[in-house]
């Protein structure tokens, strides 16, 4: 694993858990108020398009994390759709 | 510029931009109460292993976006000394 690839890694670990809490809150409230549609479009598909440039760039720290992450923005888009009335 | 660049780029923008409207809330409000400390510590370090290795890894998309991500979480980390009273 290349130096590059693990500096990735740590920094996808932090940006991705510095989120986690909003995100538990969420499924344990059922609460998803402080995501909006808004944001989920374009959070979401940032996420998405950073998986396609991790992969097409050959950046597997980048690919990991935003797989990971783009994983936990459909929970939290179920959720929103499950529980959509208590925003 | 690369493809890969380019991706990178249009994720970046989105990703960042997708969380502007909480910044401006906050620069607006003066309230940092969806910013923790906890989350500040570990996002804004994310932040900036993201932009060590967008240098390190000659990854300019991730280094740009991160720039401009670091900035804005520096922005609302005064934000929050300044008002701090207000969370």
């Amino acid at each position: 694993m290349s130096h590059a690839t693990l500096i990735g890694l740590v920094a996808g670990a932090l940006t991705t858990l510095s989120w986690l809490p909003q995100v538990l809150r969420a499924f344990r409230t059922h609460s998803t108020g402080d995501f909006s549609w808004g944001w989920f479009a374009m959070f979401g598909t940032g996420v998405a398009i950073w998986l396609i440039y991790g992969l097409v760039g050959d950046a597997p720290a980048v690919a990991a994390t935003n797989a990971l992450t783009f994983l936990l923005v459909l929970g939290l888009c179920a959720l929103k759709v499950r529980h959509g009335r208590k925003v």
